[in-house]
């Protein structure tokens, strides 16, 4: 995969691959999808390969497949499929010989453009273009332009239509469906989930010009789950150019604008709702969603990197636009996948990566959205209520995989293979990985102290912060030789160590959420009677408050050693310490397991991830300067980053010490799992939380943007390698344009005010009106 | 698709593919496809290309989706996938260039070997071949061997294992299942099908082989519904040999002849079954294979044709080939699929195409199989019941597609697309496509007269006649102001007339069926009285044999015409007749239906296939020479041979007309089906009836063999093209073997007896004691 710069106004725009080969299919498929948040297509060709993965997802749409199976999102119907004959031979870039390539994903228009010169095997030139959008200003829409301009004279025929063959890997969602041609052009699926009973109506629509509009000979044809037009003996003379058209819409009867009553009323919606958008035209089908992109992503959260290597703003970009076509910004009954919507990767599914690693860009950018994703989470309390009573548990025991809003715990039992034993690996996560409650708990508490929305708490947010805290002070386990209260048997953060006691992240976000309800459940009683009449119905506020009040003081909180070093957990700094530099070096991911089961990786002193240093970077205030080097010192040389979201939380970290060239390369790391030169790493689906952790990494690492205790802190502190770094963010209502450079560092309120506004820069308060300029300080 | 002579013992006897094309690959998939009647698998490449279709499947495991879909033949694991990477190039024929290619099927040892000489885009050359065979010795076993040479000193890694991932076009029809590894090397993937709940164990372990045994560096990987090894590294000296074996085995809990009670003991009884296979070698299981082969078939039924065209010898062993490996003969709870074991066309359901086009290659070849095939249908009786129950009829109303037992009908609701109301095709056959009933009817009696087979009337046969006549019985329908009984609203055999009433075909073998009923009734009270009375209980003979009585001679019998032309039914002959040249000459089937749909053509005298004319094959005694070419002047121009039922029928009956080389022509025809040069015919399977039929129109047609009224006729009449027709058949619980040239015929009891046998040969009563010869006469 390489990047281009494009010229002009498409600089540091363009994220192109130069070569076609069918290994490197599922890169291409992921790191170029396209999507809306209300649906995510991988960017399959138009025609078909071997061990290619058409992919194509409707945001919340989950299913299950057998009852003891797991919930995921389904993979609906293929619409970008069609299969060109130029000249009586199948067009197929195996074949024959490939004179120009280059296919380019235009991040400022999110467009997806494959350009091809192909000379076919029998010797005859083509240069075919391939170009499609999902639209950001219609959410059911998908439009494709194909322009094919042969050497000689030529005959295509084609074929193209709705195919509602596709699986998930094997795993079949849907009913057979009905089938029907509209209007003698119209192709119309219906297929609905075979357990959850949702609804999706497929339409597609072609159109051809050459000079003028034409109507090719076609057949129409039906086929199980498909229907497609076959068209023949298309002519297109030498260089001349023919150009087809095909307008594809999916509604499902889980849209939230939508008023269907029945399937029939869907289905005739959709149909009219389809004959628009072909009327529209792709031109101006095309210009609303420039239009509807930009107003969302590009004017309202520009970020300039000016770096020594290009690379660097296109990495920021690639982040904000994979961010803005997964996320469901339209309902808040969804949220994103841990693969957003670009595969099949993680089923869907919701974990810790919505709140830790993702949820902070929406927070400090867009702050509508972050709400919407944290409504999903209160939404979701019945599940969380389900969870936790299954457990024996009060309150809201959060699913470490979330999916539909009272599904409760979705993670799936069986994972890879044991090399020991020969059998599946057992995933715990969804048992005892707990720390989920309280990263909801704390997400909700960032939103509001960085948005100051009020009426967010009021609704939602105390009551979550509340309700998760009751799962903890039940979750406790008093252990009376200690005189104190312990979490056991958990998973971490680190996944590598199972069935750990008092991990600290655990313990210690613990401590931290049930402090937070606390403090609120005073607040309310003092300050929100009638708020706290109503949770206390719900809560029964008193009694929690007194249990908060017996075990806060009493729960464990592992404490550091003499040589700085936090114990992960009780036993991890007594396991066996091994030579880890095979593994540190490895070229991809996991390579531990090729000599060790999970049992024996469980006795050693690795670690997947950040565990001890993400919670060092959360409650940053808990730890010294001093504290969080030694622990950087201790444990990163033994992490092996086998999660995607190790690599940024470690770059802001090392800015916090203050070592940004170290920060630099780990941010290149993280920018590397997707955009890199390693072509298998995205198969499954690009890394949605690191594409948030680079969003951080760049902004609360190098641009130094951090809330603490409520409180506004900006302390830039550039790499070597960038001369410039401009962004904005929100805060409390208003937007603050950040410019940073090595020497100097401008905070501006976008909209001045009489109302003064105090934040820290470099540790030191200033009030600013309008804009405010410090040289850049060390801290 | 080529087929090429052998040299020596080979004459004959391989079909070879010389090239190599992605779009050719359905064909080759289903002419080359392997089975032994347990299972069969569609011959697709070792490694994975574009529009290829992996079927693997074991007879008689039907599964259903969904509650109101067909149940099917599910599509099994995938076991054949192995992704070779050569030198870090993954071998792909789409890429580099193919240097030497050819895929043969040995039809005598039932082999597929594929030999190419590669050139890897990166100017390396390899000589690969691939040879695997399913065993008709082991029905659970196949087998797998390949081979690389390199000219270049080289690197290979392989993957290689169970792919359950698989689905029939979509359709899931197993539970995600357990995978294990046992003893470090035997890959276990089991799988429940998801309504029939049957069980099916997977099993694969592979072994290596370079001048000695090696094992080379491996990893067991485990994804969603996949077992697989990655082999890496493994050296190859340039023009050595290195062999890589498969060995996989599948076991289902339905298989009849497993005494497990659990999954748990299949699966260890399955495990060790594939233990003892790979401990026993490819060359042993190979000639157990040859020997089992060809003791079912080659030995058994040798017919040599000797022909000015070589390609008619091997048209006949290609259908004897595709019988044997399509007949599931080791279970009489199963029948066979209108595609065989070739592909998910039909859903492998059982039709007509049993009894009137394969059975007769049974009851004269190998009456055992012949009689196991019919028990499926005695076994079937409650779903018959259950379908004449749910129609308001009596007696045994078989199903028009067959599937479990007990299913009744399984034909499903709807079809391709209608060009002129954009909905999908009603398929009517499942509802009033009766004939059917009486074509069982019909081959079990044929079975008794050609076999003697006495046990079998006992038990099934007696039965079988009555209950279907009790069906047609109730099925009349009185027409007050004609004074007759009459069957409306059916479709006969054309398929291309729905809805007619008193479809000849219908209407005389439903005649023929109470006509049959009634003798034998009247036989069992003379003759077998506690059959009789143990036939009574069931069927209350008494009220039905009146019942039968009453309506035999007022059964509506539609009358020639003063022309001889038979109506087909009471308004075909008053339909429009339009030019069906551009019809007549297409080059696919179908093709009326790009300018007419079905209820246009339901308006117009045209026929898909054999009608009228399949009736005077079977009771050929109702009808004289006359007729017979009156009809067929008439019918045959009208009739397009849409259905691959249809062109051997006619070969037996311009055979019967004395026209040896229109019988000729249409021989050829109706071999070229799957054998012939259209690439495109054979994509979901080959056509089961139509090889059944290959086989009529030489024995019945060219061999002119009959049974009319319990007696033998022989009366061959040799087209042109050949010299010289041997064959053997069986009659009555002995073998004549047949011989005959364009002068002479001479008939041979295998076993020379002093009980004398009477034929009829060319018209003639002639009484054997060992053998017979007569010059050739016209008849």
């Amino acid at each position: 995969m390489n990047y281009t710069t494009g010229t002009g106004d498409l600089q540091h725009w363009l994220v192109s691959e130069d070569g076609f080969r069918t290994e490197w299919l599922g890169k291409g498929e992921a790191v170029f999808s396209l999507g809306n948040g209300y649906m995510g297509l991988r960017s399959v060709t138009e025609e078909h390969y071997a061990n290619e993965k058409r992919n194509s997802f409707v945001a919340g749409t989950f299913n299950k497949f057998a009852e003891n199976e797991v919930t995921e999102l389904p993979n609906a119907a293929d619409i970008l499929w069609m299969e060109f004959k130029l000249n009586g031979i199948r067009f197929d870039l195996t074949q024959g010989t490939i004179l120009t390539y280059r296919r380019t994903l235009n991040l400022k228009k999110a467009e997806l453009v494959r350009e091809v010169t192909w000379q076919s095997p029998d010797g005859n030139v083509y240069d075919l273009t391939f170009r499609r959008f999902v639209s950001m200003a219609h959410l059911h829409v998908i439009a494709q332009r194909v322009t094919i301009t042969p050497k000689q004279d030529s005959t295509l025929s084609l074929t193209s239509g709705i195919n509602g063959q596709m699986t998930n890997s094997g795993v079949q969602h849907f009913l057979e469906g009905t089938k029907r041609l509209y209007d003698g052009r119209f192709m119309q699926q219906i297929q609905t989930t075979t357990e959850s009973g949702i609804d999706f109506v497929f339409h597609s629509v072609h159109r051809f010009h050459q000079r003028e509009s034409i109507e090719p000979m076609s057949i129409i044809k039906m086929d199980r789950r498909q229907i497609f037009f076959d068209y023949s003996d298309v002519r297109i003379p030498a260089n001349e150019t023919l150009t087809i058209e095909k307008y594809s819409t999916i509604f499902t009867s889980r849209d939230h604008d939508m008023t269907a009553d029945t399937t029939e009323e869907l289905a005739s919606f959709a149909l009219n709702a389809t004959r628009e958008v072909e009327a529209k035209g792709y031109d101006r089908l095309f210009a609303d969603h420039v239009q509807a992109f930009d107003e969302l992503v590009w004017s309202r959260t520009p970020i300039t990197i000016r770096s020594k290597d290009m690379f660097d703003q296109l990495a920021i970009r690639f982040a904000q636009y994979h961010l803005a076509v997964m996320t469901p910004k339209h309902d808040n009954r969804m949220n994103i996948g841990a693969k957003g919507l670009s595969g099949e990767g993680y089923k869907g599914h919701t974990f810790w990566d919505s709140e830790i690693f993702i949820l902070p860009y929406y927070t400090y950018t867009n702050p509508t959205i972050a709400r919407s994703l944290l409504e999903y989470r209160y939404l979701s309390l019945p599940g969380a209520h389900r969870k936790a009573n299954e457990n024996g548990y009060d309150g809201a025991m959060f699913p470490w995989e979330s999916a539909w809003l009272d599904d409760g715990e979705v993670t799936p039992i069986w994972g890879a293979a044991d090399i020991v034993t020969g059998e599946a690996t057992k995933i715990w996560s969804g048992f005892i990985e707990q720390h989920i409650t309280s990263d909801i708990a704390f997400a909700a508490w960032q939103y509001y102290h960085v948005t100051g929305d009020q009426d967010f708490m009021d609704r939602y947010g105390y009551e979550l912060l509340i309700d998760t805290a009751k799962f903890w002070a039940s979750r406790l386990e008093w252990n009376e030789s200690e005189n104190r209260y312990e979490i056991n048997q958990v998973v971490g953060p680190d996944e590598y160590k199972e069935h750990v006691n008092n991990n600290a992240f655990t313990n210690y976000t613990a401590h931290w959420n049930i402090q937070k309800a606390i403090e609120y459940v005073e607040l309310l009683r003092r300050e929100k009677p009638e708020l706290y009449e109503r949770l206390n119905e719900k809560l029964d506020l008193q009694a929690t408050e007194t249990r908060f009040h017996h075990v806060l003081d009493l729960i464990y909180l592992p404490q550091v050693r003499e040589d700085g070093v936090l114990p992960q957990d009780d036993t991890y700094l007594q396991k066996e310490i091994i030579d880890l530099t095979k593994y540190k070096n490895q070229e991809n991911v996991g390579s531990l397991f090729y000599d060790y089961n999970l049992e024996q990786v469980n006795e050693i002193q690795v670690s997947k991830q950040a565990d001890v240093m993400i919670l060092m970077y959360l409650l940053e205030d808990l730890f010294s300067a001093e504290i969080k080097r030694s622990n950087w010192e201790y444990y990163e040389p033994k992490t092996l980053h086998d999660s995607s979201l190790s690599l940024s939380t470690h770059s802001v970290l090392a800015s916090d010490l203050g070592d940004q060239e170290l920060a630099y390369d780990l941010f290149r790391r993280a920018s590397e799992i997707d955009l890199g030169p390693n072509m298998k790493t995205s198969d499954a689906g690009i890394h949605a939380a690191s594409l948030g952790g680079i969003w951080q990494a760049v902004i609360n690492g190098f641009g130094g943007v951090r809330m603490t205790s409520g409180n506004l802190l900006i302390s830039p502190m550039l790499p070597k390698a960038w001369d410039e770094l401009r962004f904005p963010i929100a805060w409390k209502g208003e937007t603050l344009d950040i410019w940073a450079t090595h020497d100097q560092v401008t905070v501006t309120r976008r909209s001045p005010s009489t109302k003064p506004l105090v934040i820290e820069v470099y540790g030191e308060k200033q009030t600013i009106l309008d804009t405010f300029t410090s040289e850049v300080l060390s801290v």
